[in-house]
């Protein structure tokens, strides 16, 4: 029986304590989880930056230190941590991302809006949509995140194009870069995903200008950074039939204000920061897997470097 | 330069005017596309029952029918017809039904509605779904149209499982069969899809007893035959909150008639029989590389056996 301690968010215990009971009993571990196991007794600790726990003096026995987060910028110095940290990499988050995007992307492909909002007993919408071989998507941005994305879009027969501001060559891909492939992408793209980084350059990318170049009544979706929108020019391209529509996750403010004029705007689709987030399901896993790695005498995976401090 | 004849449906011609055009192009053709040649001009005749033409003497010189529609036995028999006539094998079809069902699927998944409906200022709907990979699907029916949804939503990752009557095994795919295979698959499936053809064995399967071995608010979507539904067990099971929501595409009457319950339930979402339609694009590149074969000297695909009927 290996005692496991929670030094998560406290408001993170009702999720995690059911996702790590589990995750510890697929990889066959037998395991005590708790809030509140003496600390000389304890064997790991679940860690995150916003938990209760800062000091780890009293944990003699504990072997390790796993992190709930991905940056551990504000614990890899703490001078009591003598025993290895490791980081969370999330399957998760690339796969809820890939989710969001396609499930959006078909929302608006097929339709389906006139369909979920007018069930007043008239049988329209039957003119069925092109497939969605005959769809042109654009990925602004072809990180990890873009490229999952472009990549799981054209496994769905989608034509996706790709842009980033350096070339990148992905196989079955089509894609661009600079400012020239930029306006050769927008002029085709009826979806247009944005997944750019936010940084000075990319900032208003989606300006008046570049709104125009797209296809008439093309739909925007932003799951990436809310910087990347010059709002005004979006509700403008959106009044004028430019732009079709636009569903957006991420915001300059967020909560976004009650009276934003994006919530009111009938071709706006406001959904609260949900396209990319750590699940509990999957980082117990992570969790799990390391537990039962150490366990069996392999090394941690994702062990922070400390001198590095990642 | 060859004469080609659109002797389909005249409402489709506005849709299959530019679809042709496209697909000729696009097979190198040089195609003049009318709904008025001279009949001994005609090289190509594009045919739908439902079309003007049913007399062929007068297509001396044509080289073959190429319908658009699968079934052709309104035609078959026709004394008139002395040249080869295709039928329709629409690959569109399958991918129309494979993008229906995984954008409701990828839907109720990521529950898109309560953002679809509540764009009233309310940040809400924080609470991340579950990765699909802990999202258990199940589609009853394995036909052509069956394991290409299941296969489609297994490579979103969606846990699948499929069943048919008889066993059919399915590369990465979860399969049963039979009537224990039946409750076992239902007792997991969070969201269910109807993908059965319409036989006696099949009418009414999805009744009370059937219902009520879903886990508790389940979604239910029937892109396949309205007859699978009991509509009275259905409707009471979504007002006991048995089954969470309903999203349907084919009924027993259609179009559902206006006064039909499941217009007004607020758990019920009707699409109009758009699941699998044929497509004036996918449909005009299989008339183009027909016309483009036969010009070439190569067998014409989908000849119909004048004698077996199809």
């Amino acid at each position: 029986m290996l005692n496991v301690l929670y030094a998560g968010r406290p408001e993170g215990w009702a999720a995690y304590r059911p996702a790590l009971e589990t995750a510890f009993a697929e990889e066959g571990l037998e395991v005590a989880l708790s809030r509140d196991h003496p600390p000389a007794e304890v064997d790991y600790i679940v860690h995150a930056p916003n938990g209760p726990l800062r000091d780890f003096t009293p944990f003699v026995r504990a072997r390790a230190v796993l992190s709930l987060w991905a940056g551990v910028e504000s614990i890899v110095d703490e001078p009591s941590l003598r025993i290895p940290l490791t980081r969370m990499i999330d399957e998760g988050l690339s796969e809820g991302m890939v989710e969001w995007v396609a499930g959006h992307v078909l929302r608006h492909h097929l339709g389906m809006d006139r369909h979920i909002l007018g069930q007043d007993g008239i049988w329209r919408g039957q003119e069925v949509p092109p497939l969605a071989r005959d769809r042109q998507v654009a990925v602004l941005g072809l990180g990890a995140l873009g490229r999952a994305v472009a990549q799981a879009l054209a496994a769905l027969r989608f034509r996706v194009s790709g842009w980033s501001r350096t070339p990148h060559r992905i196989d079955g891909l089509d894609t661009a870069h600079g400012p020239e492939g930029l306006a050769e992408v927008l002029a085709r793209a009826e979806i247009l995903v944005l997944l750019l980084p936010a940084t000075s350059a990319t900032a208003n990318l989606l300006d008046a200008d570049r709104l125009a170049l797209l296809p008439r009544g093309a739909v925007v979706l932003n799951p990436g950074r809310g910087s990347l929108i010059d709002e005004a020019a979006l509700l403008a391209a959106l009044d004028r039939g430019q732009v079709g529509h636009a569903t957006l996750d991420v915001f300059r403010t967020e909560p976004l204000p009650p009276g934003h004029p994006f919530w009111a705007h009938p071709k706006v689709t406001v959904t609260p920061h949900i396209a990319a987030a750590t699940r509990p399901a999957s980082a117990a896993r992570v969790i799990a897997r390391n537990v039962r790695r150490d366990r069996d005498g392999l090394p941690l995976l994702y062990l922070v470097n400390r001198a590095q401090g990642y």
